[in-house]
């Protein structure tokens, strides 16, 4: 069990190519334990942007302040405060900072490449697991 | 590719037992895509709870807004936004709200019963995905 606030845990460059002014927060990771996926908060300055890049994993996204633009390989859309992003995996695609103030969001990656799941019921996993 | 509004997701009540004032929407789920995990929000009213339970998954939390308490069989712990919270599989537990305003929370779990992943670099994970 861990309860931290985001601000106490070590804020790092991301130094992977094509990253710029992207900072990271490892607030849940496989070191905590966690066993399945891993929950980050990125800080992106304006002008910033993670690298326009694609990878076998998805990414789950949820903004916590600032103005950004997901640029895919099909296109740009516009995010902020308070919107939920799904990124399939081997999507080609990068957040940008397009405002003027540092653009926050979680983004939660599962550990390892993700095994294409069938259900019976495409629903089963929310009745199931629903709290 | 999904860029979705909280409030456009419905809102819809936690009906297990010993849930009490508690809602959920879920904003990326297997439904969407999702291969490996969902991302749900709750809303617990003033004085409404999840149900004080266990189960064989973990949760990843992030606070939004309102004060809360994480109770489980360990003791009881406060929280509030820009907190992020991790619940290890079979530990007994409640969100409870202990505020005045509607706690608000991320809560994110597997589709599936995790499976214990062992690595041999446990930071793998972080070098290796690491936006």
């Amino acid at each position: 069990m861990k309860v931290i606030h985001y601000d106490e845990v070590e804020l790092e460059p991301v130094d992977a190519e094509g990253a710029k002014g992207a900072q990271i927060r490892w607030l849940i990771a496989q070191k905590d334990g966690a066993p399945t996926f891993a929950m980050r908060m990125f800080e992106i300055e304006p002008g910033g942007h993670t690298p326009f890049h694609q990878h076998e994993w998805e990414h789950e996204v949820y903004c916590l302040s600032g103005n950004g633009a997901l640029i895919t390989e099909r296109g740009e859309m516009a995010f902020s405060a308070d919107d939920a992003i799904f990124v399939e995996p081997n999507l080609t695609h990068t957040f940008k900072n397009v405002g003027k103030e540092t653009l926050k969001f979680l983004c939660l990656i599962p550990h390892e490449k993700p095994v294409i799941k069938k259900a019976l019921n495409p629903f089963a996993d929310e009745e199931a697991n629903n709290c």
